[in-house]
């Protein structure tokens, strides 16, 4: 008999964004496991932290930053190994029959991290998804801002792309939220400009945290940003 | 002293999916408001029922289908003055000093009706926003399928677009969702087949319902959909 994985998705920040389903995934763990950069806590571990019930934890700590280019070979090799070291870690205690729970920040299949190890255990041990509200609508919903309604288009971009890239996708989109800002920052406010839709561009930093910075773009003078800071660019533009 | 508004996602359809703040606020609430097609019952309010403590109940009924072209002048004045009709309603609650709640499947600012009462009363009354889990998460979550990773470009395209502008924004994304399939689900299909994509398109009703209904869309052999399915277009194609 095999464990059962459990892709739990934990929201954006504030712990009052956890699910019931969440709730009860972490109730039924055996083992909770979260990535984490070395040395730092995880954020996902935090925003659950008063429902862990002394169930063992597996920290999955990354090998290498986020913010080396993912075109260079040595960062794609560490980081393959990475995962498939760690899929090898949960696969042991779901060998063992334990119930794991993946901890994910937002919601688990949309740009979570939790999507490595699916891919690799779905396929042998049975699986289930816990979907969470995404850290997008943690932020729009913070500052009260219509993103998309009615017949708009709506696209999400990484700040990673070229600027030409991004220029045209942003001119051709109702509403459009762009992620991994980081040092991409200066890159992502002139491919706005151009596009026509700096004027409403909302930067985020932190979302649903308790210090979180939420500034109409042209607002924000430097070009420090953390790499998981968006910026909104809110749709219905026809609201009556 | 005026009440409070607060827009409350309620996620998807599983009850499991409510967030411990959408259940404070209606714990919170004097009223609870909800749209609903007339002598249809709301879903939210069929999501939420076993959180209702004797609350009153303000169901908003729409005057007309929302399967008429938004392009037709009496629709749109008919839809308009039941939007300033259903913010007077709720107005009137909170200038007596009461909390309501306003119910919105998935997430209040993500193409939520709940948009229409939030631009007419969120610049007069205090406002808060629940975030919550979107229909959309719902459905890759209930299949295991991951939608987007790392780089990829995610949009939500309305299958009302002309079928040249489905298959140009199809052919242009990493990952899609198409959502109010209904009567346009021939035109989408054809366009997902010229954009190269239909082979892993995902036809999705009732997401994450009991009765849900899941296929591949190239299983789906007849154009009979309702309004609310969805496909998804799963990106992340140079997944390890």
């Amino acid at each position: 008999m095999t464990g059962r994985l459990i892709g739990v998705g934990v929201g954006p920040g504030d712990p009052g964004l956890l699910t019931l389903n969440a709730i009860d995934a972490l109730k039924a763990a055996d083992v909770v496991a979260y990535f984490a950069k070395a040395g730092n806590p995880s954020n996902a571990r935090t925003i659950v932290a008063s429902h862990l019930n002394g169930a063992e934890e597996l920290p999955l700590h990354y090998p290498v930053t986020t913010e080396i280019p993912k075109e260079d070979a040595g960062y794609r090799d560490a980081i393959r190994a990475f995962y498939d070291a760690s899929a090898e870690a949960v696969a042991k205690h779901l060998d063992a029959g334990r119930t794991v729970a993946v901890l994910s920040e937002g919601d688990p299949l949309f740009y979570g991290s939790y999507m490595h190890l699916h891919v690799r255990l779905s396929p042998t041990y049975p699986t289930e998804i816990v979907a969470g509200v995404t850290g997008m609508s943690g932020c729009w919903s913070a500052i009260g801002t219509p993103i998309a309604q009615g017949d708009d288009v709506f696209t999400v971009l990484p700040g990673t792309l070229p600027e030409y890239e991004l220029e045209r996708r942003l001119a051709d989109a109702n509403a459009a939220v762009v992620m991994k800002i980081g040092r991409h920052l200066a890159k992502v406010r002139r491919a706005l400009d151009r596009a026509g839709c700096l004027d409403r561009a909302i930067y985020v930093e932190r979302g649903t945290m308790a210090n979180a910075s939420v500034m109409k773009l042209t607002d924000k003078l430097d070009t420090a940003a953390p790499y998981f800071a968006i910026v909104l660019v809110p749709g219905w533009e026809e609201r009556p």
